[in-house]
């Protein structure tokens, strides 16, 4: 299936059947995406990407519509992308969450999608940031992308967002000290949702002990931790304005160029990966040749891997 | 420090302190070191390349020091390269045990090596590959390959061994299960090692079990599992003997060049990743400059991706 080019105008112009469609050929790897995304590139930037991780059990996913659902009070249009490496085996369980987006579904203003690829974990990866170019290109205030925050290649993706919301629920336990390798460092924002629960107040305060011991630098931002009920919209609205917070403190210390220079690095260096991936191939006849090569002491792997990447 | 480029002679004669010194430079990425393994590469491919991998308190290296014995017995050439990537941090903990290799090490016949670097794990893989294409230009007979077997990188590198020995211990319980999912498919012989414990007939009729789950093809190799006590030796020639008629079985089914295939395409990859690596590091001002570029919009990243890896 190739790529119709006349599906960037209609992408800008906010169709979801165009972003759809475009979504899939991202993650089929169509002929022709690579030109559209190219297109597209030039005209995002400008929203505003929020990470969302946490646990399962966390209510994430409930979490996330009912930020969605205020977002949209505030007036501001929504994408959601929804990471979801487990569904190449499962087919999509995640999709049964997004049940609860059912009430957002027929608003024009929101857009619901979770990525799936059936190749590697790189793959979700880079489909994960080019499903962000074309919600941003088709003029979403807002883009959340949603993550189980399980394993390096989820992790990495965050990496697309200007803030990164963590969420936690009370009684998780030695789940809090997991969270303490990989997501302490990269919250910018820490959530404790299911605050209605036994042992809110102890997991606010693991937390914050967690926070003190990671020592914040003079002038960095003050990471905070805002109490939610997702599921009956409490402090909903309060983690919404911190997150606004956020952004206006990144726009004033140099924070968004910051990471906005390093999503740019990030995304050119996977696809500079896939490239030579690409190149490198067994059934390439170049590369075959090489091995080869090499194999029998012709060449030396040094060299062969140089004309691989320079004589292709 | 430069690399004498008269080192590549001195290696080719056997000299230990030129194998000594060229593994540091390996280790440190000398400048020059690629050029001098270039012409090692053509002079290397005569030896026969072992993986012994096991969990810590396996025994491993009491066992890799019995072979040793053995086949310097045998008239055989060794050298042995322990990858060792807790030394990053402790400084070189493997070396403690090579306090057992001690009465071999007078032995101009035998050569042993622990390879740590200091970066990334990536580095370490790149840097056994190349110490094993300088002691099999050194013209050691047999290299045995010793690594904890914990870990991707591990994994991968034991992909340069012809035979890949997997050593179990009795009483392991829970461990030979986790084995089961790294190392099952990937050992072409079985040592249960301290086989004079309680247990190691259970352990055997563990494995034989994994094994028989596993569902081997007809004309497959058929991977033995070997009793040793390798403390006191026994079972040490049989091992070898194993392993040799391994490798007489690869030799006639076309395997042992499948598996060189193997080896050298993973090299070039391996090298070929490297080489764009460097090409995309921040400070380049090609790459600072294209990040630049592609955070402005005006240009995108797949643009800038190919144009870094084809006009650098």
């Amino acid at each position: 299936m190739n790529v119709d080019p006349t599906i960037a105008t209609r992408v800008k112009a906010g169709e979801h059947m165009a972003i759809a469609r475009l979504i899939t050929h991202i993650e089929r790897r169509s002929a022709g995406v690579n030109e559209v995304l190219a297109q597209l590139h030039q005209h995002s930037g400008r929203a505003q990407v929020l990470g969302v991780t946490g646990p399962p059990g966390s209510g994430k996913s409930t979490l996330v519509a009912a930020m969605t659902a205020r977002l949209r009070e505030l007036g501001r249009t929504v994408g959601v992308i929804a990471v979801d490496p487990s569904s190449i085996f499962s087919g999509g369980a995640i999709l049964g969450d997004r049940i609860r987006m059912a009430d957002l579904s027929g608003d024009p203003g929101v857009y619901i999608r979770s990525i799936a690829t059936r190749g590697a974990l790189g793959g979700l990866s880079r489909a994960t940031l080019d499903a962000i170019t074309v919600l941003d290109a088709a003029g979403m205030d807002v883009i959340i992308l949603e993550t189980v925050g399980v394993g390096q290649a989820e992790v990495d993706v965050l990496s697309a967002a200007q803030s990164i919301v963590v969420v936690s629920v009370p009684g998780m336990g030695d789940d809090v000290q997991a969270l303490k390798a990989g997501l302490l460092e990269i919250a910018d924002i820490h959530v404790v949702n299911k605050s209605d629960r036994d042992g809110a107040l102890r997991t606010v305060s693991e937390l914050r002990e967690m926070l003190r011991l990671s020592k914040r630098q003079a002038g960095q931002w003050n990471v905070p931790i805002q109490l939610t009920t997702a599921i009956r919209g409490e402090g909903v609205s309060e983690l919404i304005e911190q997150v606004d917070s956020h952004r206006a403190w990144m726009e004033k210390h140099g924070e968004l160029e910051r990471r906005a220079r390093r999503n740019s690095a990030t995304r050119i260096r996977w696809l500079a990966e896939e490239i030579v991936h690409d190149r490198l191939k067994a059934g390439r006849p170049e590369f075959d040749f090489a091995v080869e090569e090499v194999t029998a002491r012709r060449g030396d792997p040094m060299t062969a891997a140089r004309q691989l990447i320079d004589h292709h």
